[in-house]
């Protein structure tokens, strides 16, 4: 057996209503579903991102297995090459420190920032993962 | 802008070998790289799953920008519903317990386990989410 795709990659956020807006206006995905204080949904291309407040997730009532999170976490979005200069544009325009940009030994780039949350989020061309 | 693709999810762990063997012997994944204590890599069809020792990542000394998390994670993986009945084999064989199997309301259904970190992974099949 062999797993071939993730459908489901997670986050945990401190704010809801800011994150909302900041994957929303920085990174454009719009959220599908939002319960109270618990989830933000979104989702993006074939697969979703899901914001939670661990505070919720962590607890014993909820209907799916306990997990949750504290600290900073990681994700990365795909980038195309062409696109570099005006994600640099962009997040510059929305008030979003770059953290680091990387080229790569294969010359696969990478941008950092941060969420609100402190989540360090990363905008990566494919070819950085030969993929 | 908009992204449309996430290309790294991540997980940590607390020992790396445990992962290793659990990531490739109960999920089939191969990995590709690994760096010491730091992390272990694998690819997922066109995604690739990155399991990191945040104790490591959580240093400022890296070539990344910092992150690391504490408690357990969640990333879920998608599943054909013909393959579900193999899955619950598969894992049993593996004696990995099942912690939780859901029908979701719109016919999607879900498995739940956990890997040797207690991160809270999920088999579902892409009708969940009306992919």
């Amino acid at each position: 057996m062999e797993v071939s795709r993730i459908l489901e990659t997670c986050l945990y956020v401190t704010d809801l209503d800011q994150a909302d807006d900041f994957y929303q206006r920085v990174l454009g995905l719009k959220s599908f579903s939002r319960l109270d204080q618990r989830h933000l949904f979104f989702r993006c291309g074939n697969q979703v991102l899901l914001l939670f407040k661990a505070s919720e997730t962590q607890k014993d009532s909820s209907e799916v297995p306990s997990h949750g999170m504290s600290g900073q976490g990681h994700v990365a979005f795909s980038m195309t090459e062409t696109d570099l200069e005006r994600w640099r544009t962009h997040l510059q325009e929305c008030n979003v420190p770059i953290e680091r940009e990387i080229t790569w030994a294969n010359g696969g780039k990478s941008i950092y920032f941060r969420d609100p949350s402190g989540n360090s989020l990363e905008l990566v061309t494919p070819e950085t993962w030969e993929l």
